[in-house]
């Protein structure tokens, strides 16, 4: 059935890709500039051999489509663009890899159900700030009044840079209607993160994405001269957040979750002064809502506690919020087999970043995602890579579940 | 002995200078400027209506001389100079103390030795960042090539700023020529620490002041996402400096010194990433050089050992050093009987900062230095005070101390 399938032929378009939007730096393929531009007419040619229509919605999102005996409909997704001095897999795999198992298809009859390629705009967010911009506008989750007041470094608002290549910011909601008839979502991904090869597997079924509790927590002491301040005497904002620093480690794992600490601020932050203040953040992710909350639960009873301990006050603030989304348990034991079938076994994990299914998840669109391993967990860098016999396996695996996901699709 | 010895005009006169040269937001006396030239005038003023010699030296200190029997000194010493929105006492009430000492010495008959105040210049640094000018012109352990690249935030270089004010940096050390016949030095000063406040107690002699190790350290581990990346699969730097930043703490208290994390700067330092590099300060003192030794060998192993518990490798650098300065044993328990004698108990004390004393003391002048109570420990702000009655007890413990000093002097 699959026996047109190419994957070498991914691999090179891979590569052809990166020359045509690299630089020595990494890929350049960022959102709303000429090289992304560059990206998608190059798949566009790609697209225009097969016998499908194309078509870009009112976010820029670019759909093709291979029409099916049915309007239920097969969507296999991903994103050509990249991070400034990015990776040459990262989004633009899951596209080259659909694009493949697309033309496996249409060189087979008609099939039973449609069967679409997304190319979503702006998955990075890289130029304002702002990931997800085309899924979350298919999804309906984007607030338009909230994006019309960024922008990029040089000063460019995002309104302006999406009109330049023919997007207008208070339409992009319409491509919510792209979801009609849509019965299924598929995106292969690189995993971004070391778990596949720790466990030296090339595959894994992605389970779903974590929820995030991200907070600012400022720790209150007394600023105080290092020299004539006896230990006991202070009020040392620094050593309570260490110790919620370390304390939220054992949280994460008491929970099996992921907890972070990854920005300390001092006041007055010089060498001869105890720390006065301090303020850390804190990221928690788990896959699960009620462990999430039993998380951030822990390190608020913590952060009291060694407030207390070093004489301190303790504040949090929350920066954002998301509850975890759980993809779908049968496209989860189909993605399972569909690996199996190729490498001989799999492994299911949870998403720590977001990923475009998710938006597409969130709608009830029952979703899946499959990771390949990812050379040293590494991504958002020009030293991301995959091995090729890897590479090779992600596509028949995609392959193999699209097939999987059609006959289900059909009941 | 005492009887025209007048605390209350010690008071009296202190609150007159903070009446002429502070403001809503404290004093304003920083060195090098019209407001502590003012200070100064004012205090001239007062030398005038004694029978002393007065003099400015080539790094700008003023030394009032009361000829006395015999060319062996006695000198008394404190600064006019504070930092910015500084407290009424900090060095003022060692040279207002010193004058009312000096009053009542010239009221009586020639003393059997000479006495000489001097009004140190610039001991803050608080407009140039190097404190204790005058005094480590004094001692000789000023570099003049250092000090001529300094500048003040608004770019005035120090040569200039001394020069409106009459004194050539490169002929600053001619002020050593002061220390002829110097046979001891007496300065009493705020603690500007809690610790005499928290023993309820007045007045304290000082030990000597602390020997300083501070240093740079930077961990480094590796970036990672928050969210891919396993809590078991993380280099953290950030928690292998917050185990240092508490185990410091129990060095400290195991060797009786202090030692102090001041800063944390963490990079990428975003709330989304593992921190790949953490750069804290420590400061680390201690009144024996073999234990301020012990201290520093203790930080650089438990750094080594946590830098190898998170994956993390470690480096270190030194900012700065300087080893502890006893001051004079015979002067410690003269000046400790001088407070017993007033206040009925007395307590033995290091100084956490440094001071004046301490310049006197590195070249082999006796040297000892009294410390009257800080309310809350708090000093370099306007909040800063003392009780007067404790004021009025630490003149009469100086004037005490300045007499058995003579008889001392006197062999």
């Amino acid at each position: 059935m699959s026996s047109t399938l190419n994957p070498a032929r991914t691999i090179a378009e891979l590569k052809e890709l990166r020359s045509l939007t690299g630089d020595a730096d990494g890929a350049q393929r960022v959102a709303w500039t000429d090289t992304w531009a560059r990206a998608r007419a190059w798949y566009r040619e790609k697209l225009a051999e097969l016998p499908v229509t194309v078509e870009t919605d009112e976010a820029g999102n670019i759909w093709a489509t291979l029409v099916g005996a049915s309007e239920r409909t097969l969507l296999i997704g991903g994103h050509l663009d990249s991070v400034p001095n990015g990776g040459w897999l990262d989004g633009s795999l899951d596209v080259l890899a659909g694009l493949e198992v697309l033309r496996r298809l249409a060189a087979e009859d008609t099939p039973p159900v449609t069967v679409r390629l997304v190319d979503w705009a702006d998955e990075e967010g890289a130029r304002f700030g702002r990931s997800l911009f085309g899924s979350s506008a298919f999804s309906g989750f984007m607030d338009p009044e909230e994006l019309a007041e960024l922008r990029d470094k040089s000063g460019t608002s995002l309104p302006d840079a999406l009109a330049a290549h023919g997007v207008d910011l208070h339409r992009a909601k319409l491509a919510g209607r792209q979801a009609a008839g849509a019965a299924a979502y598929l995106e292969l991904h690189i995993e971004q993160g070391p778990v596949l090869e720790s466990m030296g597997l090339p595959l894994g079924v992605v389970i779903g994405t974590f929820g995030v509790e991200r907070h600012s927590i400022t720790f209150t002491g007394q600023a105080a001269h290092a020299g004539s301040t006896p230990m006991h005497s202070r009020r040392d904002a620094f050593a309570a957040a260490a110790k919620l620093g370390l304390e939220i480690r054992t949280i994460a794992r008491e929970h099996g979750g992921v907890c972070t600490v990854g920005s300390c601020i001092t006041r007055p932050g010089i060498v001869t002064a105890v720390v006065g203040e301090c303020v850390i953040t804190l990221d928690q992710r788990h896959i699960e809502a009620s462990a999430l909350a039993e998380m951030l639960h822990a390190a608020h009873g913590a952060a009291e506690r060694f407030a207390h301990e070093e004489g301190c006050t303790v504040a949090w603030e929350r920066i954002w919020r998301i509850d975890p989304i759980p993809f779908h348990p049968e496209l989860i034991a189909m993605g399972e087999a569909a690996i199996s079938a190729v490498s001989g076994s799999a492994h299911r994990l949870p998403s720590g970043p977001l990923h475009d299914a998710a938006e597409v998840a969130r709608i009830g669109i029952p979703t899946v995602m499959l990771f390949v391993q990812s050379l040293r967990g590494i991504s958002h860098n020009k030293i991301e890579d995959t091995h090729e016999e890897h590479l090779a396996l992600s596509v028949r695996a995609l392959d193999r579940l699209a097939t999987a996901t059609i006959a289900w699709i059909q009941g």
